[in-house]
């Protein structure tokens, strides 16, 4: 946890008492002292310090604060995802890097080698995903909330959502191991935003592919290496990322 | 698994019996049939096909294959990693991104914000790792086994072995988010082979980057966003590979 997340309706004036596992994070892991400072931010707002009025060093923890909000975080690259849905356990460490990296909206539908029993697991169901978004953000010093939406049916997310969308993006790009094209010679987007679709272990079918065509998608490859999804989440960003920041 | 692989004694001939999780995966996730065939390879070798002269379809699984190997796994790019030992179960996950992105050998060192219990795990001490190291080559479909070297002292590491060493590569380079240089400005290495450190939860101290300093690292940044190891590792590699894929 690298910055104290808070809820705006937690603060009265600019005091803020704590005594969740926050309050044991400052106690126990930054061992931190009266008028001590911490990072702190606001979700969907200012990030900035907590000054440490208060602690108590036993259980039950708690920790007040006055809060001193002064800046916004960094923007990050205007980037979307469109998600084909993993594993329950893998997609909760994919919430984890992709709300560390920096995205601003993710998409998650189905595809044909999703297995079904994935739409049932709690981090779907019972938007266990918050948990994974928050704990994204503490690490990345962030504080806007990503908003994952999910579509359960890829047929009417690629031909009704997408024609809705498109026109936000310079570029929608799907990433395909076959794919000839590698991403530095087809990148066309600058900084402007891009969707960019990661499939399914075992990647889209023949099928998911002609759809994303249809509408406007370019395939490209990373190499001729199978990656697993959690590592191409990340790879996949990451290269982005880099083009992005090297165009300047 | 996108490959099976195999020990080169356990061929004879051209013929190979499996009998244990890859005969098993073989039945039951590819659902093959005498006279498919697929990918095979064997460590630290060719990799071509397996056709299958016999399949037990019950347990005891087994397999027979007759196995032609023709070609040589595509090479990766010649970037070593200077890996300070993460967690445990964390250690596991970054095996498996390394293995899978493509790396000729690790060395894993110490460092002040290493547990010293992280040195007990099995990983390291039981050989753990290979396990982990085999799984990603039979994600990205390679047969080189990544070397593993476990250095328990930061300083004999860097004052004696890295000066042997040093000479094998083009750049030696580390990650630190306090960096003001972006790899993409700082990066010199063009194809050749590099060096790169990624630190510990935590990040490296004061005296860790001052002794990579006097070796000749140099440091540089992925932008503000603080990644975890996992994260970080699998960010910086894919940052890496398409500098050197854009150079040509």
């Amino acid at each position: 946890m690298n910055i104290i997340l808070l809820d705006r309706e937690e603060i009265s004036g600019d005091l803020v008492t704590l005594r969740d596992h926050r309050a044991e994070h400052i106690v126990k892991v930054l061992r931190a002292s009266p008028n001590d400072r911490v990072t702190v931010g606001i979700i969907n707002g200012k990030v900035g310090n907590g000054i440490i009025k208060e602690l108590g060093q036993h259980q039950p923890y708690h920790v007040k604060l006055r809060v001193i909000l002064d800046k916004m975080p960094d923007t990050p690259a205007p980037l979307d995802i469109m998600l084909a849905l993993p594993r329950p356990i893998v997609f909760k460490r994919v919430i984890r890097h992709l709300t560390a990296l920096g995205v601003d909206q993710v998409f998650v539908v189905n595809a044909a080698k999703v297995e079904k029993s994935y739409w049932e697991s709690s981090v779907v169901k019972e938007e266990g995903w918050k948990r994974y978004v928050r704990e994204g953000l503490e690490q990345a010093v962030d504080t806007r909330l990503v908003e994952f939406a999910f579509f359960r049916g890829f047929k009417p997310f690629i031909q009704e959502v997408i024609p809705e969308i498109k026109d936000r993006y310079a570029q929608m790009l799907v990433a395909h191991p076959e794919s000839k094209n590698e991403v530095t010679s087809i990148y066309k987007a600058g900084k402007k935003p891009v969707l960019l679709a990661i499939g399914p272990e075992g990647g889209w079918n023949e099928y998911e592919l002609e759809q994303m065509r249809i509408q406007g998608f370019d395939q490209f490859s990373l190499g001729p290496r199978i990656l697993r999804v959690e590592t191409a989440v990340t790879a996949v960003h990451a290269s982005i990322t880099l083009l992005r920041s090297a165009l300047r």
